[in-house]
């Protein structure tokens, strides 16, 4: 379907937004109760639901819990299951680390060794961020013949490493053991691709050792997730847009970027992205904008504040259509409800408003309104391709 | 998926229910007018739906009838075509048979062959399953070196057999022609697998022919349906669960027992179910209880007695949700509506309540309500990986 999708697809002047709410999707706080979508005032968004077509979606599938890579590339019309994101890359772009093809990232856990060189603790007491910064920098005496290695600070005790050079691949298993009280595994090659990263990984972790042998709780590292940069055709590639990304964090930048968007650096606030999208709008034809808090409440588990959050992006949205999409979709990656404090499976709910849509009557942007909207319960990875199709973006198939 | 969903599951203590009417899904007695759910009088169900997720299922797929068989199994999450379950097979367990790995059993039907061993009739009169019962025993008699053979009653005319022994395949064309007034087929191997199985079963049928020789009307057999085992992943094996099925009838217990059930022997009723209910509760976290009834009276044509079972099924729903689930599922395997007197291809009505549902305000638990509740219409096959992941036994899909 992919291939044609790409035959079909054609360049139009059209534009096209995608507004992401980061785990929108919720639960009542008790039985027989409302979301948090539900309970969220968001006169615009009901406004627009008014003139859209209307659906939940699936980004993955039935019954499974999105991460919030899969969740998005599903949004970019992706299938998650064929373009897998390793945990390295993940903390790579998260740090809009500049990752090529042929580079292998790792996430690094600086760590407690006793005198033996057992682990007691695989977090080294948690030590802050700021700590973890500084003992990247010390890291960066590490010298590896023919390969350049970088290492950045992600949060806490995590950090990333990559390492760029000739002959390097990620098929090389973890060292970290998942257990105290045991030495860190040597890095073994899962494949003999993967022989000269282990032996780059061998040599890493030995200077690591060395550098870090004086500091105190972090002196040593584990490493775990190799993983390479996945070969995802770009949106450019695949849909001749011309795609641009206004994201807060660093995590959905990195992702936007893996499928080919350009990424804006600097935006702090929801204010901020509003100020930069006329800064960009002649420029490209697909706008991806996302709001995390959404997520990150639901995640606290504190239902009010994710609507309050709703709120602040139903506020926000008037800022979007002053612009005058051609179409735009709401939605989000998965559904973080905060009685559950985690992302879950539960379908997402969608609006498809603007150009060429058959409004469904839907009076209310939420769960059971979009539930009897006019798409019913969809795979999340087919609103790209409505929306491409609506706009003008997808030739006929056939004669 | 399969492998997929495996790598995501994960034991949680949560306890999950499936309740099944077999047949359940009907139609109307005359256009216009109500199904056999939507006539009975449901108060348990009604209420439970109020706080349910529902929807209708497709068991297979569109336009496919279910056979018993590929109906249970989507409901257990697979996907029956991926998993055909061969006639033997289905005869085998069906009687309870404990087949292994490796048995192979084929239907066996008892016919009349005329002096020259022509087949004068296919089913010997339709035998009563008593006289049939005779017959297998007169057949103990049969002794093949190196194979174990066992030969058991099913109903009328018609019993199973099952080879035990090194190198046996169910690569064994049918020796039933299915016509009359032809010799029966010799057995012929479709494989070169297959030619143990089909010496073995031309020496059992010469065999049989010579005990049976003074038997009146039944002096003959006819085989048909070899089949192995089907390689299912068990339900411990793909999401760690401990399942046990309560069903009164053997072919679902047989059906439960394929996918690593353990299935309790000597169920009578629904009064029994309820009583074992309790005593299996503890030790285990899956619970897969069958109503036979439903679809016997469907099948029977009998549209007010198909009524009557549901409505015993919504009398005995209480003592299930005495137990206190985390999550239930209730629905059938397919529809067997009293009109048609046989399985249909309808889609089937389900409920999913309990632990993370969005109830959708069903209030009425029937084929037309549940069209409109919050899932529409989907695969049976997810039913299973829905609650799976609202009870917490499936973890996160990527970072």
């Amino acid at each position: 379907m992919t291939n044609t999708l790409k035959e079909l697809s054609t360049k139009s002047a059209k534009k096209i937004v995608l507004l992401v709410m980061d785990g929108v999707g919720g639960l009542p706080r008790e039985p027989g109760g409302k979301t948090e979508l539900e309970t969220a005032r968001t006169p615009n968004l009901d406004a627009l639901a008014a003139t859209a077509e209307c659906g939940l979606h699936l980004p993955i599938g039935y019954g499974i819990t999105p991460g919030s890579a899969p969740g998005h590339l599903a949004l970019f019309g992706y299938d998650p299951l064929e373009f897998p994101i390793g945990r390295g890359v993940v903390a790579a772009t998260g740090v809009a680390f500049p990752m090529k093809p042929g580079d292998v990232a790792a996430r690094l856990n600086f760590a407690t060794l006793d005198p033996a060189g057992a682990i007691s603790d695989r977090r080294a007491g948690r030590i802050p961020t700021e700590k973890c910064g500084q003992l990247c920098e010390l890291l960066k005496a590490v010298s590896i013949k023919g390969v350049e290695v970088s290492v950045r600070p992600v949060k806490d005790y995590r950090a990333v490493v990559v390492f760029r050079g000739k002959g390097l691949s990620d098929l090389v298993a973890d060292t970290d053991p998942q257990i105290q009280g045991v030495k860190p595994l040597d890095p073994v090659a899962t494949d003999p691709k993967g022989e000269r990263t282990a032996q780059v990984t061998k040599d890493f972790v030995a200077q690591a050792r060395k550098i870090l042998a004086s500091q105190t709780p972090a002196n040593g590292v584990l490493m775990r997730g190799f993983a390479e940069l996945p070969h995802i055709p770009s949106l450019q590639d695949l849909y001749q847009l011309s795609p641009v990304a206004l994201a807060v964090y660093p995590d959905y930048k990195g992702i936007a970027r893996l499928v080919g968007m350009e990424a804006i650096e600097d935006l702090a606030d929801l204010e901020a992205q509003a100020k930069a999208l006329p800064t960009v709008w002649e420029s490209h034809d697909f706008f991806f904008i996302h709001h995390k808090y959404t997520d990150s409440k639901g995640e606290d588990g504190d239902f009010d504040e994710k609507v309050k959050e709703i709120e602040k992006v139903d506020a926000f949205l008037p800022r979007v259509l002053a612009m005058k999409p051609d179409l735009i979709i709401v939605t989000g990656d998965h559904s973080t409800p905060a009685v559950a404090k985690a992302h879950t499976s539960h379908p997402v709910p969608f609006l498809i408003a603007g150009e060429g849509v058959r409004s469904d009557g839907t009076q209310k942007f939420g769960e059971r309104a979009c539930a009897r909207g006019l798409w019913g319960t969809i795979s999340g990875q087919m609103l790209l391709r409505i929306a491409l199709s609506y706009t003008g973006k997808l030739k006929k198939f056939g004669a």
